[in-house]
């Protein structure tokens, strides 16, 4: 048994969001818009980008004690691998599609064509000890997340 | 002459910031960060993303009454026209470089590559009434913006 503090018998995967935002598209390329007060959950803190990635490249491999993320897929096509120690899910984005994960959850991205790219937007700053790297931890039996 | 309310002798092409934030690259790609507490001197509200634009092709045209924008190029390079009525000012984002600028800037975007891309994040959601398109109302000597 691990200490329990962190511990809860709830799946962190049952609160996870999924919705597609508007895109514009038009002879000028393709513009995509994120309203907060629409559809983010929480107060914003840091975003981050991700692109120019090779064609099956997996990144993420981590999960988050407190940090909730909310993903969008800003082209191409992401693959979301989540677990949480209770259950697995998977989830594929297409350009516009979103999905908001609250902490606790071990997740990787799998970025499928070359140009797929992703943007995070975090309730909380970058913080060092706010990762958990250990997989194990949220393989369903493990006793849930740590 | 035009009606006093909302012009200004200031410039407010004086008040843009521009900096570069960071940008982790690796084998799996680049990704870049925006910590609001360092960079954004507003609060967010809206975030949009501008990418898959046929190279040259010059994007946005107008100016705000009163949003904000931090323009942060993701990818490529994108040059920024400027103008408010006093001054000029044309800036190029290579990828991680930002520009903050007030409101009552008429500005233009040309994406340079094919592969150029842009994020904007915004003070304010978006208000069609905050657009002015009219650039004759920008252009040095007209008594600055309306």
């Amino acid at each position: 048994m691990k200490p329990s503090s962190g511990r809860s018998n709830e799946s962190p995967i049952g609160k996870v969001l999924t919705g597609t935002l508007p895109l514009h598209l038009d002879e000028r390329g393709v513009l995509g818009v994120l309203e907060f007060a629409d559809h983010l959950p929480f107060v914003p803190k840091r975003i981050f980008w991700i692109n120019q990635v090779p064609a099956r490249t997996a990144r993420g491999g981590h999960a988050h004690k407190v940090c909730s993320q909310f993903l969008v897929c800003s082209r191409g096509q992401v693959q979301v691998e989540m677990l949480d120690g209770h259950q697995t899910k998977n989830v594929t984005l297409a350009a516009g599609d979103y999905l908001c994960m609250p902490p606790r959850i071990f997740a990787s991205q799998t970025f499928v064509g070359p140009d797929s790219e992703l943007m995070v937007v975090c309730d909380r700053p970058y913080e060092a000890e706010d990762y958990i790297y250990d997989r194990s931890e949220f393989v369903i039996g493990s006793g849930g997340s740590s």
